[in-house]
C-alpha cells in the first residue's frame, strides 16, 4: 500500500489519444503486459529520457525515431526491460516497431518503443508481435485506467491524474499515467510516464513545459540515487479540442501548470509506493544561493543511509542532517547561519541543537507518515525541494532476496 | 567480528613516543576512555581532518594549535564527539587543553584535542581534567595495544600495524593506531587513527607522506558515503633514531612506503570492521581517462544500496553495477567498450553478459568473504581502487535502532 494513496481517481479521455491493452506472455501468462498507445494525425510529441550512459536499446531507438518522425503509436512491454542486451537488443526493438508498422500501414520510424522488466534476457519479439492484433482490436478513448494498470510492474497501485483547465473558452484536458515504484529496483522499476492533452502545442513550446515540469517533480524524487536505464517520459499534444498554443503567455502557463501538477503527483507516488517504504519526507532546502547548492544539500540528505535509516525509526537524530548538510561540498558553507526544522519544529540553530528543542517535539513530527525535514542555509534566496522516503530493512529484505 | 582479521598483532613501541590511557567516566564508567599520546621535544606532526563543513570543536581547536605551536601531546576522549555544539563546545575543547598544559607546564597551543563518541552533548571537561593526572602517571612506551583499545568506540576489534624499514644502515619504526568501524555511525564511528616513526622528516616532506598514505588508504574507503564531523588522522616523526630524511629519495620512499602499507591496512579494517558486514569489497576500475573519472565510477558502485544489498545475498546482478556505471556520470562512456568481472569472471562484455558467462560462477565468487569487482573502461590507462562492504539487514537495524 502506498503511503497516503489508495486507489486510481477517475482518469478522462483526451481526444485523439486511445490505448489498447493485452495479454502478450511476455514472462507471465494471464499478465496485461502490452500497451499501445495511438496518437491522432497531426500530434505533437515532447519526450525525455533516462541519462544513464548505458540506456536499454529501445531508448536509443524510441531516441532515433522521435528524430526522425512524428509519432502515431507509443509500443510498451512490460516483463522484460531489453537492457544490458547489445546489438540484438537493438534489432529486437526495431523487429517490433515494424511488425506494428506493418499492421497500421505507417513507417516504424513513427513508432516509439518502450521496455520495464528484467535486465539482461533477449525480447521475446514473436511473442509481442503475435500480441499485437488483439491489442490494435481493444483501443479505446477510455483506456486510461487500463493502460496505468497495464503498464505496472512491482508498482502495489495503478498511477495516474486528470485536470481541466478552461482555455479561450474551451475545456482542455490533460490526463496522465506512469509506473515505477522509486526507482529502487531499477532492474524492474523504470519510471515510465505518458501524458497527453488536447490542446495544440508546436512541439518546440511542448518540450519546454515538459522540462519545466520534470524540474519541479520526476527530476526532484529520489530513493536511492540509483537510475534506471529505461526511464522515460512522453507528453503528447493532440491538438483535437481546437485550442492553439503557439507563443508563451496566459494560456501556456496554465496549461504548463495543470502538466506540472499532475507530473509532480505522479513522481510522488512513485515514493509513496516505494517497496519497504513507511515514510513520505520532503526535503526543502532555502537560503541558497542558487539552484545547484541547494539541490546538492537536498539529495545529499535525501541519500545518507544514516538519515534514512533514522527516518524509518521515526529517530530525530539532527547529528546525522546536520553532518549530511556539511558534506554535500557547499563552499564556506557557515555553520551558525545553518537552521534545521522538522515541520515547524527548529531542531538545530546556531550550529547546535536548539536551545527550546526537546526530544518529544522531533519524535511527534517523525511519528508522522508525511512530514518535512526543512533546512535554512541562511545565504541566499533560492529554495528547492526534493522528496524522498525512508531506508527500512524490508528495502534491504526485497533488494536482496529479489532475483534469488 | 571483523572480516578477515581476528586480533591485534605485536606493536613495536616507536622512541620518543609514550601513550598515557586511564577510565574519566566521561560517558560510561569502567571503560578507558581518555588516551595522552606524549611527542618528543622536536617532533614534527603532519596531520589531515575532516572536509565536513560542520567539523566538530576539537578539530577546529586541533587545526589552529598545529598552526600556531610543534605539538607535544594529543589529548583523545571517546564517549563524547564535542560536536554540534556551538560555542560552548570550543571553550570546552580549549578548556581541556589548558589542563593537559598546566599539568605538563607547557602552552596549551602544543597540545591537540580529538573527541570521538556522540553528537551534540556538552563534553564533560571535570571529569576530563580530573582524569588527566592518572594518564600522565601511566605514560609508557609500550602502550601502543593498549592505546588502540583506548580510543575504541563501537570497534569491535583494535586495530593496529608495525613495520621497520633499514635506512642508512639504521632500523627504523612506524607504528600506527586506529578507530571506526567503517564510518557507518558517523556520531559514534568517527575514524581517528594515529601513526608514529623514529625517523626524523620534515613536517613538509611529513605532510606530503602523510597526502599520499590517505589517498591510497583512508580517502579510498566508505561504507555509506556518510562522513564524520571529527574523522583526523595524525602522523608524528620523532627523530629518535638519529635517522634524518630531508629530501625526495630512496629513503623517503621507503619510509612512505611503510607508512601507507599501514595506513591501508587499518583503512581496510575499517570496513572488515563495519557493523553489520559480512562481505569486504575492493571494486577496482582501471582502463580510465583519470583519477577523477575512475574514482566517480568506484564511489557510484560502492555507494549504490542495490549494488550493496546484492553483495549482501550473494546475487551477482550484475544490471545493477552495469547500471551504476552508466550513472557515475563519465562523459561519452561507450557501454561496448566496458567489461566488468568478478574476480576472474567475466560478466559483462560488449554491452552485454559476457556469452561464457553463468550465474554459477557468479555466485562461486560473490559466496566469498573476500572479493573484486573489476571495471574496465576501456578509454585509458589509470586504475583506481576504493573497498567497502555489503549493505544487510544488520546494517539498518543497527542503524534505525541506535540512540532509541
Amino acid at each position: 500500500m502506498a503511503v497516503g494513496y489508495s486507489q486510481l481517481p477517475e482518469l478522462l479521455p483526451v481526444a485523439g489519444i486511445r490505448w489498447g491493452i493485452t495479454q502478450a506472455g511476455v514472462r507471465y501468462k494471464n499478465r496485461r503486459d502490452l500497451v499501445v498507445m495511438e496518437l491522432a494525425s497531426g500530434s505533437t510529441v515532447a519526450a525525455a529520457f533516462t541519462r544513464n550512459a548505458f540506456c536499454a536499446a529501445p531508448v536509443t531507438v524510441a531516441r532515433e525515431h522521435l528524430a526522425a518522425a512524428a509519432p502515431r503509436y507509443l509500443l510498451i512491454n512490460t516483463g522484460n526491460a531489453n537492457a544490458g542486451t547489445g546489438a540484438p537488443g537493438l534489432a529486437a526493438a526495431r523487429e517490433c516497431c515494424a511488425g506494428l508498422a506493418g499492421l497500421t500501414g505507417i513507417g516504424p520510424e513513427q513508432i516509439l518503443p518502450f521496455s520495464t522488466g528484467v535486465i539482461g534476457e533477449p525480447l521475446p519479439v514473436e511473442r509481442i508481435v503475435a500480441g499485437l492484433p488483439a491489442a490494435l482490436t481493444a483501443l479505446d478513448a477510455g483506456g486510461w485506467a487500463e493502460a496505468a494498470h497495464g503498464i505496472m510492474t512491482t508498482d502495489t497501485v495503478a498511477k495516474g491524474l486528470s485536470k481541466q483547465v478552461e482555455i479561450a473558452g474551451k475545456t482542455i484536458t490533460v490526463t496522465g499515467i506512469a509506473k515505477g515504484s522509486g526507482m529502487i529496483r531499477p532492474d524492474m522499476a523504470t519510471m515510465l510516464s505518458y501524458i497527453a492533452t488536447d490542446a495544440a502545442v508546436s512541439r518546440e513550446l511542448l518540450q519546454e513545459v515538459l522540462d519545466h515540469a520534470l524540474n519541479h517533480s520526476f527530476n526532484r524524487v529520489t530513493v536511492d540515487g540509483d537510475t534506471s536505464t529505461n526511464d522515460a517520459c512522453v507528453l503528447v499534444a493532440t491538438g483535437a479540442a481546437g485550442v492553439t498554443i503557439d507563443a508563451p503567455g496566459a494560456a501556456l502557463e496554465a496549461l504548463g501548470t495543470a502538466i506540472t501538477d499532475i507530473c509532480r503527483f505522479l513522481a510522488q507516488l512513485l515514493i509513496r509506493d516505494g517497496e519497504g517504504a513507511t515514510k513520505f519526507v520532503s526535503v526543502r532546502v532555502g537560503g541558497g544561493r542558487d539552484t545547484d547548492e541547494c539541490l546538492r544539500v537536498a539529495y545529499t540528505v535525501a541519500h545518507s543511509p544514516l538519515v534514512k535509516t533514522a527516518l524509518s525509526a521515526s529517530d530525530p537524530n539532527w547529528g546525522r542532517i546536520l553532518a549530511a548538510v556539511g558534506r554535500a561540498g557547499v563552499e564556506n558553507l557557515v555553520l551558525e547561519d545553518v537552521e534545521i526544522y522538522l515541520d515547524e519544529v527548529c531542531i538545530v540553530r546556531q550550529g547546535a541543537r536548539a536551545a527550546d528543542y526537546t526530544e518529544e517535539q522531533g519524535k511527534r513530527v517523525m511519528s508522522q507518515a508525511d512530514f518535512l525535514i526543512d533546512i535554512r542555509l541562511g545565504r541566499g534566496s533560492v529554495t528547492e525541494t526534493v522528496w524522498t522516503c525512508d531506508f527500512s530493512a524490508e528495502y534491504v529484505r526485497i533488494n536482496a532476496d529479489y532475483r534469488s
